[in-house]
């Protein structure tokens, strides 16, 4: 199968996008039959573009697109969503929450042209998944978010292939590895919460103003997304009831450790009959919760199903190659649901 | 995508394999585009065989394929290997392991015809797993093997789509409940190896001759096929060295969880360069080891990966049910490699 890709986005994870390409290719070639080629890559101030296919050396070398000999400035977007051109974009410029803009029209305008998607971007996701997942299945286009709801941990991946069959009536998942840090050191070192907050600022991985993680947003942003994908449902931030830790103090943690119990931050989505109940809560777990072990920075993603029993996941590389490995995972796993074989 | 099947082995799992199919098909047709027919089951008796498709209802109620009307004692196997008749060869025979046979010619037999196969059967895969998948993917047929390796535990289906674009370097795996549960005991109750062994065969979970779990070897099948199927290798029980946990007593157990540590039977396989080190051996975990928390008959896997990290996983029913459930999941994640979309 040869993929014309696009790339909308030319951040961390774009660049490992292509990076890993030039890599793999070879591998991926004679394990997966997989071939790409990439013909425009497009960001916020413009777009390097060529039908036969851009130069992925040069572009890994570029520190950014505006060097390369083929940059437009201000290109227009609309011309390069073309079937002629591309079969497949790859989505990954920043996300917006609070409508999903303007990757969500881009993400459209490419299932509506028989373009295939695969994004990062948990914007649209969170708003028109439903409608975004019927355009793309109708079109029996991919249409791969496994990135948006932890990356490298397969928290999407795993409900898609290795649940396939089942139906999961819970989802329960550490999906912040902010909270599930600072709660972890809380718990081990007695130190407070701003500390320990200081300490995720310092190590790179809250933001400077951090509510996003420690108010329980991105938890929700995460569950929401994977219920979506793996219940069929259509939920969003107005169903749901969120928590997060900013309330969380030594005297709350010290009391649960006097019980055996430690606290963690879960996202949880329950489906009975066609209902789903979700949200954002804190829970006290003993030595033989599955969790108990999950500390630190770690997810993970605990699935139960009727037919096969309760699944635990948890791993997986945090970082811009991790990303982009499963935006290439999202390709490589593609099946058409019309599926023929073609046998030469 | 209709598959057309014949079943070979029709105990627990083949039985329950037919049944899921009768609960599941109006789900997997809506979401999967999948269907299915039965055109042959075969036992060591006999066959009922139907060009135009078997009555499931008929077969999932008959206790014994020869109460069926179209029961035929002493038919030939041969006859049932044309591509006209079946697409889809579910193998399910007893296993064998000391030579494979007669699987391995069933399965050879389907593949050089062109008749896709699934199977949980141990034995063809422990000696010729690389002829066959080599056959299968030069003929772009499905061979499906997940539910030989741990059944619903999806330890090869993980490595396969979780892990899909990456190279695995080591793989550890608590593999056999048998072994686990023993350990488990003798750790938290300071049972005898002898009374923990008699709780396991009173539970059904252990054979009355249980030396296959606790002399190693079931792990040991285990990982040589989990190996061979994600490390490219073509290892077998004669290229690897087999610890057991016969000889384990409670001093033994009891220095170690001195130390706060437990002792656990592991399989495992590390990749360097093309050459691959695997075996079954007993490690000293501590507290911090992915495989603290997997006690009593529970199984995990723990992958190593440079471009994604590491990845634990744990659960699945161990049931007919989960076996069958495995065998469809193998069927449902079919894509075969020579992909072309053929839109209608």
């Amino acid at each position: 199968m040869h993929w014309k890709i696009g790339l909308i986005g030319f951040g961390n994870v774009g660049k490992a996008f292509i990076k890993l390409y030039s890599q793999y290719s070879a591998v991926w070639k004679e394990k997966y039959n997989l071939d790409a080629s990439f013909h425009f890559i497009l960001n916020s101030k413009g777009a390097v573009c060529n039908k036969k296919g851009l130069d992925i050396h040069s572009i890994i070398e570029a520190t950014s697109l505006s060097n390369l000999s083929n940059w437009e400035e201000g290109a227009k977007f609309n011309d390069v969503f073309n079937p002629d051109l591309i079969n497949l974009l790859i989505e990954v410029s920043p996300t917006n929450i609070k409508n999903g803009e303007p990757a969500l029209s881009y993400i459209k305008n490419a299932l509506e042209n028989k373009i295939s998607v695969v994004t990062g971007n948990k914007g649209p996701l969170l708003f028109r998944y439903k409608e975004l997942i019927s355009l793309a299945q109708k079109n029996n286009l991919l249409l791969g978010i496994g990135c948006a709801a932890g990356a490298a941990f397969p928290s999407i991946n795993f409900g898609l292939f290795d649940l396939a069959g089942c139906e999961i009536f819970k989802i329960e998942g550490i999906l912040n590895g902010v909270c599930n840090y600072i709660l972890t050191k809380m718990y081990e070192s007695n130190i407070s919460f701003d500390e320990a907050l200081q300490q995720t600022i310092a190590m790179g991985i809250a933001e400077t103003d951090p509510s996003y993680d420690i108010d329980g947003l991105d938890t929700a942003v995460k569950i929401i997304i994977i219920t979506n994908a793996l219940m069929n449902s259509q939920i969003t931030l107005n169903d749901i009831n969120i928590q997060g830790i900013r309330n969380i103090d030594n005297d709350i943690i010290n009391n649960a450790k006097k019980d055996g119990n430690k606290i963690k931050l879960i996202g949880y989505a329950i489906k009975n009959k066609n209902k789903i109940d979700a949200g954002v809560r804190l829970i006290q777990i003993n030595r033989s919760h599955p969790f108990w072990n999950i500390d630190g920075t770690k997810k993970a993603v605990l699935y139960s199903t009727e037919l096969a029993g309760d699944f635990l996941i948890t791993g997986g590389a945090s970082s811009p190659e991790g990303a982009a490995f499963s935006l290439w995972r999202d390709i490589i796993n593609y099946k058409p649901l019309i599926l023929k074989l073609c046998n030469e």
